[in-house]
């Protein structure tokens, strides 16, 4: 920190369990890259390159390399996992996680139908070769599950492997735990927060109302993801009680 | 592409007719031209120096130097012809398309009142000298022509010698062909459909859900224009069927 | 400018006292801040480091002095004046704006409650330091002053020893002098007009919209600020009369 402020709240430093900041990369230059890493490097624990942007980046084994350089994980988006299990081709992917020496991988069904028991079995397998995070919910705004049955597939790919798992939101931030205008759905999350251990939890929230609901919600140390670069230092001005958002609430907690 | 997925669409190679991407730069520096060249440059087309910043933009022949150094046409927004224009200084915009080496210029009435005659023989005019991309629909939200009008327009434009017709939207995505909401005007856009050949058209579609229903309509080689910088890779993987929304479009076509 | 255009609104040139832009810096990385200078520097009149950034941006050193050799004065938002302030540690922020050699700093009460006689006397002490600039108005959006209330806040703000004072909106725009649509209180504008020089006050405009309706109200050269960087070229076109929204607005007005 640059200056020094009392009574700021306390937060986990790297590498972290709790307070996850996920980040989304969805196209960036290799200097660009630089650039992200020099401003928010230190407070991102993990990127995603976003669903299968990575078919079409150009110099991705480089990219790779930058973001390794700088000690942060990077895995790819789970719409690429759909896309080579759609196509019955679950094996290349594994080849391709393996040739991009992937540390991390994502599970999702948010763009396909799979059973759920078929889901959990991937999960398995890959959990042998990396680290896996699953994402529950689904990008289709229509198809909207009950918080028990959020809570039975979350403890269920859990149980599966996954390090982590993922609350759906999108890029966007309107679909999955939010309604179509991004509002939270507050009973779904509190449920969910009976069975499930937060620490366990990634919650997709791209947009400013989102983060700052989770963290007054949660706390300082809530993983957050889908964060675009460029948020990521007023993201932790929003954890540290220092933007107008959260300025008197971790004031008015003590 | 950095590995292999079956049965993804086919999509067209630069040079293209068919599939176009038009990018517009409203402001980049020397060093993000080059950033985006990097990530971006293989699937553009075209770029567009948004409306009349290039009358404010510094660098700009070093700037059109590394775009054309990269093989990607630029050219000047069409509102900038008609700050010339509605001056009485026409010939003046002609030496500057001249002086800055501009081998793309675009004429449009999105800003004033010209009979449409008149535009047409700017058109006529300017295409002895470079490609002509011209533009029809206003940016007043209150003007609204019938589809019968968009068609004789178009077809006229094209007469007089123009090499695109560009279907306006603005930045924002929400005038001339889209309601206020950004929300397409699906009946004008099939009509246009059944009397403009659709390769000859560009559609400005700077929201993502702009994009993926006109992908949906015509199909991965449609021309979009309008797209921000950072909104290529994402385009890109929605024209392949890898992103959510259209992940199944093209499973289900087949 | 690249080229001649005739009727174009005479716009005051750096050192600016009328026609200020303001831009909010929220983290950018030393790379990103030369390409801003590149690009907007000769339009920019001073940058604002947002809210309490400051206080988690690496390289805050290096950051300031590539403003300051572009001849951009910077100053720290003003929630970072009450993150001290409200932790009695007012004297502890003259000592970080002395040791970072700050030229200007804000003092805000967007996000606690003080008298404004004590946020008076806070300005006062400064002012004596550094050029102070004061921000009126809540981050609330259910804390709405009445007109007269603003004037007199203002007033007194200035006599204090203010250089400019700030009209507060938030990075979003939908905050103080704007309804939670981003729509401009215009009653509320007009009135604080009739008692306050314009030149004195710095509109918070974020969005397009917002900049038009000030620019069609007071003028080219009216003060604007929280302009994102890359949407200074555009501000400067608006400004001139050279994007479709004012296109026509300078031209009839002659």
């Amino acid at each position: 920190m640059n200056y020094k402020l009392n009574d700021i709240p306390e937060r986990s430093v790297k590498p972290r369990q709790k307070g996850l900041t996920m980040v989304m990369d969805k196209g960036l230059s290799l200097r660009q890259v630089e650039d992200f890493i020099e401003v928010a490097g230190v407070h991102t624990d993990i990127v995603k390159l976003g669903w299968a942007t990575s078919f079409v980046t150009p110099n991705l084994k480089e990219k790779l390399a930058i973001y390794r350089s700088a000690g942060i994980p990077v895995y790819f988006g789970g719409t690429l996992f759909e896309a080579f299990a759609i196509r019955n081709q679950f094996d290349d992917y594994c080849r391709v996680l393996e040739e991009f020496g992937m540390e991390y991988a994502e599970i999702s069904d948010g763009s396909m139908d799979i059973e759920h028991e078929e889901k959990c079995e991937f999960i398995h397998k890959l959990s042998k070769q990396v680290t896996v995070i699953s994402e529950v919910g689904s990008k289709d705004a229509t198809k909207i599950f009950a918080p028990y049955k959020w809570i039975k597939l979350m403890k269920a790919e859990i149980e599966a492997g996954s390090w982590k798992v993922i609350a759906e939101a999108r890029e966007g931030g309107n679909v999955g735990i939010y309604r179509g205008t991004g509002e939270v759905r507050e009973g779904l999350v509190d449920e969910i927060l009976t069975q499930i251990p937060e620490e366990t939890i990634i919650w997709e929230a791209p947009q400013k109302e989102q983060q700052v609901w989770f963290i007054k919600l949660i706390g300082t140390n809530v993983n957050l993801g889908n964060i675009a670069p460029a948020e990521v230092i007023p993201l932790e001005t929003i954890r540290l009680g220092l933007r107008g958002d959260t300025f008197d609430y971790f004031l008015n907690k003590k």
